[in-house]
């Protein structure tokens, strides 16, 4: 019996973020940090506001804010949405229920569109939604929902929520840098994301944008309900000297500018394709070995795969498995836990990373008895790669 | 046609030497320097003598001369030869010619036993040279010749040199620190290695050990050949303050510790366990693939392995396609060039990572026009593995 290799420190990050990072964002970081109401530290702010506006296909100014993603999603709502504001939260999945909690500290009248876990909303569902709550004034959206692995179908539903005439802010944590978010075209009027997914920093950024029809909605809505997410704010500072109104995370806005340098030059375009391409590599490997994929068609992720963890296989064990030989996946969340298991195929998976989860999955599935034609998931990831390169 | 994706700073080292390292080691060797002449340095010094002696079963002290690892082949012949000596060089690759050169820098009475490239010696072959050169005074022997991907046999062949009253000095480069090297019991007089290589670290340091024999022979030995590498200075100075005659290499130092506390972390005994089953995976695959292994059976190593490019392959276009998948393996050297390819597995390459370098190596093979089935190798690795853990 071989001895365990892999420590904490060398296990490869395939969960849904933290994900792997460039070297030279790691390089950024470690320079010698710097004041940031200096003229060297606004430039570098002000270039990554530039550099990330393509990524996202807005010409909008974008926000850094030190916080995690949900910090993100409560800035939304709370300059959003006054106390007796109507909202629909759109739900699938933990994230979306997390959207749905915060919604609730701000408004009594919140409704939700809900299915089940694994599938995913149509535009059908909301307008319906919309049709029977009038005067609902915004709509939230998990574009991206991690804890399922489902990809909403924004633009067509961001379409049927401004034909209503109300606003629409779409949690993109996971998909923006890695997936198509085209915030101008798709109409959002406030977007969200994170530093540790699709961008490749560490968690630490929250990520915000929002239109001309956002800001107005916003000077109508209370502003004693927040303070360190106060959007308005931000603009204003940003709009000056620039500044921000609080201490910035200076080191992340290093790594910040580092790995926005990196996006760009693979090219949004190339870095969707090959998102896309290892999700689907992934899931061809899965589905050759037999294992049932979580999300419906139609509905799949390019950035996060959920599978359903065989019946004679106990989840805990294969995850645990996958970790002795240095592969760090997720697990399913809340009711999902023990059911599904979960792979981020996110800003530094490429063919060699594919291949590499591809085959230690199967390897642990194996060992944890199921029952499958060890090799076959990787030789199916092997031709989907052999066609596409 | 899905772009490149691999930068120069993303390649996975599967060439033999340098090999990938350990974030520990990065960490250690980014520490701010120190003073060399210090007591705080000289603790580090000595733990780094002490944890480096159970790596190669040696009660000797060990040197971390600055420099490459072909410093520590040119310390041995200039400290153990002189000008009138007699030396027979087992040569079997490029790093056997190597010292075959430096040898002949020494002395004019210098002899090889040769075979072919990727032949194993055998102790009837230096049994054969020793009878007919009676006053043979030193054997140099490649452990692990890096070129081919043999392993010879060393403590056989040592045995041999001892009956006749020789010294042996050995290349350890490439198997020390992966594979079992035992100094004493395989009475070994003159070790030669380096940092890049099983040891993780970055070139820049050549490790020397060497018997009491050997330190009798070099009082002997002309004192006006050499100065740098003057293995007596180093001895006093080590036996005194301690210290080394020259600026030691302080930062790779620090690396040296963190990595020597890694190995014995892992022991030395699972560690060469690794090693020769990753070994064993990877050429499993080859074989399932129908490529040939270059070396000889029965010496084959542990820690490089090298095959022969089928005819219908160019090999160029062989290893820039495993480029592109982000693998840098290694080409044949001189004369081997365009014949063969070469992979090291060591220092850090375990389960995933020879996997992930089986799978883009057959994926590489199928694209240059290789007749191989897709997957059959990685399937091979595949239950290797599966059989082991």
């Amino acid at each position: 019996m071989m001895s365990e290799f892999y420590d904490t420190l060398t296990q490869f990050l395939a969960i849904p973020g933290p994900v792997e990072m460039h070297p030279k964002v790691y390089e950024a970081m470690n320079h010698h940090l710097y004041g940031h109401r200096t003229e060297h530290f606004r430039q570098i702010y002000l270039d990554c506001v530039e550099k990330f506006k393509p990524t996202i296909n807005t010409s909008q100014d974008v926000y850094f804010l030190a916080g995690s993603g949900s910090l993100g999603l409560h800035a939304a709502i709370t300059n959003l949405v006054s106390p007796n504001d109507t909202v629909i939260n759109l739900v699938n999945g933990k994230f979306g229920e997390r959207v749905e909690k915060i919604t609730s500290r701000f408004t009594k009248n919140s409704h939700s569109v809900k299915v089940d876990y694994g599938q995913g909303i149509t535009p059908e569902m909301v307008k319906e939604a919309l049709d029977a709550h009038p005067d609902t004034s915004l709509v939230t959206i998990t574009h991206n929902e991690t804890s399922t692995g489902v990809l909403n179908p924004l633009p067509e539903i961001s379409k049927i929520v401004h034909d209503h005439g109300a606003l629409l802010m779409a949690d993109c944590i996971t998909s923006a840098g890695g997936d198509l978010v085209e915030m101008d075209k798709w109409k959002i009027d406030f977007f969200v994301s994170g530093s540790q997914k699709c961008y490749g920093l560490p968690p630490g950024l929250a990520f915000i944008a929002f239109s001309e029809t956002a800001t107005e909605k916003m000077k109508q809505v209370s502003r004693n309900q927040d303070f360190y997410s106060d959007m308005l704010m931000y603009k204003d500072k940003l709009s000056k000297a620039p500044d921000t109104p609080f201490t910035p995370a200076v080191g992340l806005i290093y790594g910040l500018q580092a790995s926005l340098e990196l996006i760009l030059e693979e090219g949004m375009e190339n870095r969707i394709k090959r998102h896309r391409l290892m999700g689907q590599a992934y899931r061809s490997a899965l589905e050759a070995l037999g294992i049932q994929l979580f999300a419906q068609e139609g509905f799949r992720s390019n950035t996060v795969t959920s599978a359903v963890v065989p019946e004679s296989v106990d989840a805990k064990k294969m995850i645990d498995t996958c970790k002795k030989f240095g592969i760090l996946v997720a697990s399913g969340q809340g009711t999902m836990k023990g059911k599904i298991w979960r792979v981020g195929h996110m800003n530094m998976v490429g063919p060699r990373e594919i291949l590499m989860i591809t085959s230690v999955v199967e390897l642990a599935l194996k060992q944890c008895g199921a029952n499958i034609n060890l090799g076959d998931g990787t030789r199916a990831a092997l031709e989907t790669l052999n066609k596409a390169y």
